[in-house]
């Protein structure tokens, strides 16, 4: 069974073996044709798969008392594969959600990098920088570029180290921070696990 | 002696007694006609002061190897006021900064309450929303607004507070931050006190 995660930019698909990516506003569902279970976040891809019988929508089979209604699917599904951790998804967002003893127990959002380095920019232009994904956390910083960087950084990593739960980290920035997370397991595939849990436990396959 | 804090927005003048506030754009220096000691982070407003002689630029006397060249002027004078501590300046952007034994000894710039809530918008229409400054730190979110007000006040507090000094805090949302930094004092004449104490150090007066 293939499973398939839609972002509002890109279409990933697994196999079990390999993931695929295609952009989600070139994508149709209808060159699909073998069973495929799908998490879904683009409001108008939704609703055209819904006429498609092949694409097995888990959002339904979601028991939202155990996550919030509004909580994206994408981070319920992450937290899915977890059982004791600290579940970071750097994306456009970075989602930060905690599950102890295989239970969701809440979770916040942080603005990823570019959202960040955005904010900065429209503050002032002399803020307008790159991070410095190379920067040492232990000292202050004494110029610009380092000021920022640790700004954007160092309240998110003391954050999530302050929970002491192991930390799995995903999402397409993943590597860009995983040094400042120097425990932490790097997952691409921990959505797609999370799904493959989930369809277990329902017993959808 | 007139002291004058001129933002990218306001002109803020202390007397001594009260502070009043213009906004920058409106300002006009000649209006001004006794002695008085500024500091300016408005390019173009300071090219304009420097014809009136009467008009004092502290940056001008400042030991920038005890701080960094592009480091803001309001920051220097809040650091100026305090021999122990972190200073913690929310404006548009919030700068925290680290002072121990009178020595600056590094700080990082995050972003302020609309540069993050419009840095939420821009990622997701579903993050568009103000911020719950009631919120509890104690317990993780499990709804939107509680999310992304956690993502954004949580993170800074835990890196504030690690540096284990006084915390003092100014700038225009410090009200708003105050409940989030139990042991703070807020203290909206911060840059003041340091323009003051650098004066008398620098024989200005």
């Amino acid at each position: 069974m293939l499973l398939c995660d839609i972002g509002n930019t890109t279409v990933s698909i697994y196999d079990g073996k390999q993931v695929s990516k295609k952009l989600t506003r070139y994508f149709k569902p209808s060159t699909i044709k073998e069973e495929i279970c799908y998490i879904c976040v683009n409001p108008a891809l939704k609703e055209s798969i819904r006429s498609h019988s092949n694409w097995i929508d888990l959002a339904s089979r979601v028991d939202y008392a155990s996550y919030y209604p509004t909580m994206g699917i994408d981070r319920i599904m992450a937290c899915e594969a977890v059982s004791d951790g600290v579940v970071v998804d750097a994306g456009s967002a970075i989602t930060v959600d905690l599950v102890r003893g295989g239970k969701f127990e809440g979770g916040f959002i942080y603005p990823g990098v570019v959202a960040m380095q955005n904010a900065y920019k429209k503050i002032s232009s002399q803020l307008d920088s790159s991070f410095n994904f190379e920067l040492s956390l232990d000292k202050m910083p004494k110029n610009t570029q380092d000021a920022i960087t640790y700004g954007f950084i160092a309240p998110l990593v003391k954050e999530v180290l302050s929970h002491k739960l192991s930390i799995y980290l995903c999402g397409g920035y993943a590597d860009d921070l995983a040094s400042f997370f120097s425990d932490a397991k790097v997952d691409e595939l921990l959505v797609f696990k999370g799904m493959q849990k989930f369809i277990r436990k329902a017993s959808l396959c």
